[in-house]
């Protein structure tokens, strides 16, 4: 398979969700037009990472941002993993991800399955399950371009996760997510880079850009990593869109040269 | 609990088992009469890390080396952990570390379970399975210290075997590693970070010290590293004791704070 290219918008997000739906059209147009067919969205990319603003930023699936993201993706002929979004089902909402084909169709939908609930002295505090309702499934997904795992922020935290999706196949994860200024720094690259390398993936993270205005400020540092834990390309904390290729020939040679998923000894696992 | 002295002993390996032993009984003393009441040596502390020479100095349990290591235990009143040793069992040969209580006593051994099979382009080959048989339990000994988890440098590479031993109870896991100058540089510190913060652990990475003169370079960098994933010390490549303090309040913190280890959904995982 010829390489192929990827595009990580990492949005700045305002209190307004008609601004933000209209600064994600305008950078995934710009990424699809650069050639990218594979477009990534960061966590909540259409409301605030607030639990003030989920429920009232929140749509029933179809609404204005899924619907948005169908159009895009089929009119331009491009997969969009839309980040995520708080999505409402009955009483409840959910942080979720929705994924569309190039024909616009639904693909796939990931809920996250890990509420960040933490209270780090003099550091971040933030308690999601104050307002979101957990999933109950991985997601992979197939593709055009191979099974692709999708993930939430928290969710990376746990290598149960990404090692499932491994083994279902996925070659390629992605995870929208938004780390923050005591988690960033300390655990966001590392983190990214030995799942990586542990699956021997492409790992592909996506964060906002950092909202100095908002309650909660994004780490930023987008990143895209290869199966042998080089930084392919990495973003600073400003809006941007941050490009690399995925190479499938590269991700063989690594698993021959290293055969880390052969060598498991699954029967001695009990987790 | 008081905070606890570790020493890691990078020691420089030869290729003369009498010069090994000695070697490593100064070091282990040296590192008691700083304080040290965990003393950890590197992988195959006694024998240069080459298939060529496993066979001619493997040893029946108990045999010289461990029975030094067993002496020095009981008469500095410290815990051990042998690095490793080729382990002669009827024809087979094990990587095995053999680890010591304060009274000398036997508390534990583990054979190394995945072995390194590994041909990396333009890189480093090594097939231990050509010489070596590889063990079959998850090892995670009871001491005054509480338990520790004990695995031999290519088992850190999977992430199911550390979070074992953590679901286990270990909050200390001790890693006698050889890495080399190919996947050194690439993975190991990496690896040891993610692996402590993932399973809010104590990482101790021993690694020998670099000899150019033999067949196989290793990487050296031992490490200390806590469970929030920062360097509490760390070696270069050059022959030496390296000192750290494990500190349980610390850790119990950490986990308070950042609870991932009662935020997994274990009823989700199908490893």
């Amino acid at each position: 398979m010829e390489k192929v290219k990827v595009a990580i918008c990492q949005m700045l997000i305002t209190e307004k969700k008609s601004k933000n739906l209209q600064k994600a059209e305008e950078l995934i147009r710009e990424a699809s037009g650069e050639g990218a067919k594979l477009i990534v969205l960061p966590e909540m990319f259409n409301c605030p990472y607030d639990n003030a603003y989920f429920s009232r930023f929140a749509e029933e699936y179809p609404g204005e941002s899924t619907q948005l993201l169908s159009q895009l993706a089929k009119e331009l002929g491009v997969i969009i993993i839309g980040g995520s979004i708080p999505e409402q089902e009955g009483d409840r909402i959910y942080n979720t991800c929705f994924i569309f084909g190039e024909a616009g169709e639904l693909i796939g939908r990931h809920r996250k399955v890990h509420l960040f609930d933490i209270d780090v002295k003099n550091g971040i505090r933030f308690k999601e399950s104050d307002t979101l309702t957990a999933g109950e499934e991985m997601t992979v997904v197939e593709t055009v371009l191979g099974k692709i795992g999708v993930a939430i922020c928290y969710d990376m935290r746990f290598p149960e996760l990404i090692r499932m999706m491994a083994l279902e196949g996925a070659q390629v994860v992605i995870v929208p997510a938004a780390f923050n200024m005591t988690t960033g720094p300390a655990h966001w690259e590392a983190t990214i880079k030995v799942r990586a390398l542990d699956n021997q993936i492409y790992f592909i993270a996506a964060s906002p850009a950092r909202n100095l205005e908002a309650s909660y400020h994004a780490y930023g540092h987008s990143m895209l990593m290869n199966p042998w834990g080089d930084v392919v390309n990495k973003a600073d904390e400003t809006e941007q869109i941050l490009y690399g290729d995925l190479d499938f020939d590269y991700l063989n040679r690594v698993r021959e040269q290293l055969p880390l998923l052969k060598h498991r000894r699954s029967e001695l696992y009990r987790l």
